[in-house]
């Protein structure tokens, strides 16, 4: 399982700072979908530049505009960008053919999407699906968890899963054991924690111990 | 009816520069989402400047993160921010508080929504409904019109709707008969053009003549 360090709601400097802090931790770098729209592309590119080795995901949320968009992330040094599982499946095509051709990959949100959309979406393969709860869910009371969402997403062990929304330390075990994601996509409770280098190193230490499980 | 011009795959200069020759034609400038991905909420900073006293479209198509975005554009200088129908309606429910807390408005894009989710929409007032084909849908042949998206949006003539997407001189006659939208929302037909000042004269003289009908 991979962890992808989540940035958002910060400068694109205090970024690189952050993520200096928990390089060795963290295994993918998710340029935020707030980084993008408050600064643009060359956040993208910022990222990247600092950190070359680390596979970048390009958190663009495209919905449209596909090819321009997606031509724009990978040219900026994305690895991975994002479309909406919500999108016409016209956007999505797109994208994907545009990842080919880069030799690079889509990681597609289904933030809200349909059941039904998520079956027609799971044709797709060499992508990663990635089973979200937003931020606004998140903050709302009685919200689902990730893994709650249905779709037969779950029920095909050779799909990429990415899982993002307020994982903690406390529910990553959990996590683990009963979806056991490709990418787990953690945030602020690394981000926001008092010791984010501390806090990173217990996500790595328990993936690595949960190996056996 | 307004005209919206919409501005997208340009750098923001050129943007400013080609406002200004159709300034005294068009009523509304929509900052697209191609320019705030690509330069960040500097786009609508830069395009309110150099036009304080026309009404700006923030087109940040939220779909999370709703207090955030929202409160970005419109400290940006934006008059109108979009959130997407595909969104949690938790989502759509905050950019309205937020919207009301600023004075300002929000603008829903119906793009792929789903007639259930357009008729849980329509119980927002003070909103401003975007019936919109996607670039990527237009590209793709055999897409639908604006003004078939059904879900009762025009059956209620107290809405305000926004009609988007591939608009041209050709169809503008039929679009005002047909849908009569507050807001007619004009890209490439005028940033295209060869003259575009011309253009965007014809469409507003069109508006004029049309008033009869």
């Amino acid at each position: 399982m991979k962890i992808q360090l989540a940035l958002d709601r910060m400068e694109i400097e205090e970024a690189i700072q952050l993520t200096r802090l928990v390089e060795s931790s963290i295994d993918w770098i998710e340029v935020g979908t707030s980084l993008i729209k408050e600064y643009g592309v060359s956040s993208i590119n910022e990222l990247k530049k600092a950190f070359p080795k680390k596979v970048i995901v390009a958190d663009i949320k495209t919905i449209d505009n596909a090819r321009y968009e997606f031509e724009m992330c990978f040219n900026a040094g994305a690895d991975v960008a994002t479309v909406m599982g919500v999108s016409p499946l016209v956007t999505i095509a797109t994208c994907l053919e545009v990842a080919r051709r880069f030799n690079k990959k889509v990681m597609i949100d289904l933030l809200n999407s349909s059941e039904e959309q998520k079956r027609a979406l799971l044709k797709y393969s060499d992508v990663i699906f990635c089973d979200h709860v937003s931020k606004d869910e998140q903050e709302e009371s009685g919200s689902r968890n990730p893994g709650t969402s249905g779709g037969g997403l779950y029920e095909d062990d050779s799909l990429q899963i990415a899982v993002a929304g307020g994982i903690t330390l406390e529910s990553f075990v959990n996590l683990k054991q009963k979806m056991n994601p490709t990418v787990a996509i953690i945030g602020s409770a690394i981000t926001k924690a008092e010791d984010p280098a501390a806090t990173a190193a217990k996500f790595k230490q328990m993936i690595f111990q949960m190996k056996g499980v």
